[in-house]
């Protein structure tokens, strides 16, 4: 066996400071606080006749902003800790590309959705963080797919694209297309799913199978993977509500997460517990699949789709997405040679098509019987330049939209995947796949602590019997 | 020893297939956004004067929503992980039961208080989803009594009768009665408590020592259990005023809840320190009854009870629910019979019924002088049928509404119980009581994982030595 | 060697008991709530034509009050748990000061900060609670000096007279200096620092060598402590905009504080891979150098810093906080004899000083053209006595600010070590620091639970050749 050298001494570090000083001079040159969060509000306050501080953005948008906060960073962090040996590398390498992408995100979507063309200048407030972060939720999903397999300078690499790709289909799909998506169930979690399925198609590692010792899960780790799962699944109400419209809007995408979400629960047991001999459940489908209805919703949310609308979304894709887990991953490992760690096709590749389908079909059915005449035109935005579409029309978009983010997944994970290939990255041998001694200083095996009272009696018994 | 069969691979799956389904129809046909999650609000808005967004109930409610959501999910989940092999029934049949129950709750509780008689519908908002989830917190304080004991089916029909229950109390003590019980001390704690306890004293096993192996903690699952500690114990003041009225309402019963929860840790940590012969402290104490004052203060948490006075709540409640630890549970279980897993006679049932009579004392105590005149209609609700009901009558119906909530969980859970002791639901048998492995794909034992090079290294010794 | 008495049967509960009764008679005497938490709020609100209930400040202020009340009862308590088998009591006694100094802190700022002079009594909100959490962060950062060694009456101890200095250095600081410090750099994280170290320097222990077996981490209680740095990581940006001023001083001070938390991700991983021979990462720096730039930015998040000047901030406590641990800490321990278990030094204390440089520079800065007129006078708060202060004064008096904090935590730590000297404490001796089991019943050890089945086959094996 060949020895690849895992050594990232140098690149780590470098990567970290290079980009880190680049990102402090491209902040110095473009990013100032918006007129909420300057201290010249007090003046914009008496200007606007805006009578109370409380009609600040921030109060409308911090609380959904720090539960998507807690979503990107304990829920995707601690949600890949289920391996029984790589939950360093999982909440850490988290950790360290979200806390890099979010400001290369502020950059990328500010150059894109908010350059002030007479100042040149970027102006940020919370809604620009929620959005960083939604950005971000794109690469860590893709980082999903190829965990325990690379890096975290490739990670790193991984993450400066995605941002970038992700910027300019978001660009392409909200402002050009005009479709909405704000919960991004196109925008983040198709491509991100379709982004990272395809980088790890283009590494995949036919060897892989000897690292089996690494890979599962053992209890422990499994019930760490919970931390993540349950912290997704209530604050997702949170993430589809973010960015809405305030008032009725981030008060109804609330509505409709809470239930569909609820619904998913349900028929993932079901399928779970009908897919094993004694209906014993399986814990990867409770920690993956019941999120599922989450990102299904993340177009409709903040539509009309009436409450029973967001439980048949969230019914079927408990269904699809835990009959993934048991037939379709399977099929693409052996078939398509696409390795995915945590399933990422079932949670947010499929259920994100799902969602930017729901998305089209109920945009489409939209009627001002049902949403009013105004409550038409907040909702799908229907003023300036599109004052006049239709909302047949804007159905077509939406599912237009749906293309695009998966195209830019597809494509931009050919090319990504292709340079994460060269062999200068530090990526471990197929052997040292998914264990975190190959990144980490892992002090003390576990067992040394747990174990030396019986064994040094075992131990002192052997010696015994070596004097006999 | 004859092995019980807990197959449940029919059971389970058709139970949720069914029963979601339901959920679906009936949501169809009754519920709808109210309007303020309506696309119609900005109409609403404009006929009622209303100047800003930020007046919609959302930006009232949510945050201490989503403390209460992660409450159900993480605290009540996480609480009874402290079991060594019986981590993923407590936090998954959680997530299970929890989920199915918020959706009947919505059903249950929109027809008794808030069906519009002249549509036929319900017309749901954030308020509505706290409500959901408190009514789904009755039956998870059940379930504390029977964890490891029952099959997920048989905690499904717990569920669905015990929201029914929850539904029908309800209505009698806040409706007809008109008692005040914003944070559930009567409600949600006495009722789930007793419903619990009697559940389990149906169900009484006589031979549970067979699992005794299983019973009891590790030290990592005693930490996780923490999360579940600390979560309840933080977001309680959210718990708490979550529904009561806004602006000064809530500001006061998050004050009296942060209060009293803080004395309660230290009574705790006394006597659990003093009850042990070096002073040691017990984990089940420290986990458990350091809630306690929270719960006693579900009914007076909105009431003008002034801060010393959620002090003294606090300090009383320590000690008696760790007393209650400590002398009442082994009392419960040798001579009434009662298996309480969790305890939760210490933790919910005794702590409810003090808060029941702390709230009528501190209602009947009330004056003009203390709350001004329209503060005490504000606090009580002396409006409409009730304006020329006295404190003293007040705190009279709040002492019946008590009564109701201990009637109906001793009545509700002797009915339950005895349909849950049919022999059809695929309850475990004695010996495999508080084991994962008996509903739960248990990949691979934690020691094969921590192990290996240790004993591979004695093994070998072993076998040289056989070699001799 | 000599066992140490570590019995604290009397003097735990002696002192939990007395001192929360001592609570509570002065609450009943000091504490009232304040106007828009009391019952006449309605009638306050006619009175100065509030329209809105929602202008209450507990909506201003109650989201981040809970996200800072999760990083002092989550965030601290988990951060300490790393050790192998110390998280009882990282978790568990980080609740208990955590809870008496919370009371104890509203009373002490009452006192100093908004006793009102003609009724002699202390109202209390919101804003009072976070303060509170404010104070005992200050002991909770103490507490990380000394993790390990010594006994909880020793850690109520140390949080009594703790809580007490804090609300005097604060008093000098914020209201006779003016300096503006809203997430507590100075007199929080400077002083929390020095009067922990300070303790650990007087409670010097030369063999603690003997306890080196307990030291250290191990795989899980890694992840634990990740828990608690991510909450305090996530939150961050809620803790140094809490108490800041409405509207834009919220909402920059959340902007300011997510830029630079993220930035010292990077530099944090950056210095801890260079600092191994193949790059390798260290949890401890991951779990405690990451958290540096929210310390450091506690005085200047409100300030119109910029964001590329948060961004620089991150970048430079990423790199001194992680010196820190590779070369600061093991000097302080072998020459000057201060035994730091968490690292206080470099994420508490440095950065603090840092962040009192910070803010003193940019205040010294600050100018009408960046702020507004208005908006200086709104930041600083140049209103009263303050009136004609330039802000190069106020510079200086931000950096006398910062002297006074560390004189503060060197002078007091030093007092409040040597009465932790006194030999009636029952701290633990030198070999059994870092055990849970000296103040903790700690049921079952893990091993017992993890290794029988393989063990009993070797112990089987051993004994079948015994017979031979």
């Amino acid at each position: 066996m060949v020895q690849k050298n895992t050594n990232i001494r140098l690149t780590l570090p470098v990567v970290c400071f290079v980009w880190q000083i680049a990102m402090i001079i491209l902040f110095g040159v473009f990013i100032r606080y918006d007129e909420e969060s300057d201290t010249h509000w007090v003046e914009t306050k008496a200007h606007d006749n805006i009578t109370s501080d409380i009609e600040n953005d921030f109060y409308f948008r911090y609380p959904s902003f720090q539960d998507v906060h807690v979503m990107i960073f304990v829920g995707f962090g601690f949600l890949m800790t289920f391996l029984k040996r790589y939950s360093f590398g999982a909440v850490g390498f988290n950790f360290l590309i979200a806390s890099f992408g979010l400001q290369w995100a502020l950059l990328m979507q500010g150059w894109f959705h908010s350059l002030d063309p007479q100042t040149g200048k970027i102006f940020i407030g919370v809604e620009s963080l929620i959005n960083a972060d939604f950005c971000v939720a794109g690469c860590l999903i893709a980082y999903g797919a190829v965990l325990g397999k690379v890096s975290p300078v490739q990670l790193l690499v991984m993450t400066l694209f995605g941002v970038t790709l992700f910027a300019v289909e978001e660009y392409i799909i909200l402002n050009l297309l005009h479709a909405r998506d704000a919960g991004g169930s196109m925008v983040i979690h198709t491509f991100g799913g379709y982004y990272g399925l395809t980088i790890s198609w283009v590494l995949y590692r036919p060897n892989l199978h000897q690292s089996k010792r690494m890979q599962g899960s053992v209890y422990h780790s499994d019930i760490f993977a919970m931390i993540g799962t349950l912290f997704l699944w209530m604050f997702w109400p949170s993430f589809n509500s973010a960015i809405t419209d305030h008032g009725d809007g981030q008060h109804r995408a609330v509505i409709n997460t809470y239930l569909c979400l609820a619904s998913t629960v349900l028929t993932t047991v079901a399928i779970s517990s009908f897919s094993q001999k004694t209906g014993k459940l399986d814990m990867v489908h409770i920690q993956n699949s019941t999120l599922a209805g989450g990102v299904a919703l993340g177009t409709a949310a903040e539509f009309m789709i009436s409450p029973y609308g967001a439980l048949i979304v969230g019914f079927l894709c408990g269904i699809i997405s835990t009959m993934g887990y048991i037939f379709i991953s399977p099929f693409l490992e052996k078939t398509l040679k696409i390795q995915d760690t945590c399933g990422i096709h079932n949670l947010h590749a499929m259920p994100g098509v799902i969602g930017g389908i729901v998305g089209a079909i109920t945009a489409a059915a939209a009627s001002e019987s049902v949403y009013g005449k105004q409550g038409l035109i907040n909702t799908f935005d229907f003023t300036g330049d599109f004052k006049d579409r239709t909302v047949l029309t804007q159905g077509g978009y939406q599912a237009a939209g749906m293309c695009v983010s998966i195209v830019f997944g597809v494509a931009g994970g050919a090319i990504v995947g292709s340079i994460l290939k060269l062999p200068i990255w530090g990526d471990p041998a197929d052997e040292n796949c998914f264990d975190d001694e190959v990144y980490w200083e892992v002090r003390e095996p576990e067992h040394q602590e747990s174990i030396p009272p019986i064994l040094e009696y075992n131990n002192h018994m052997i010696h015994k019997r070596q004097d006999l």
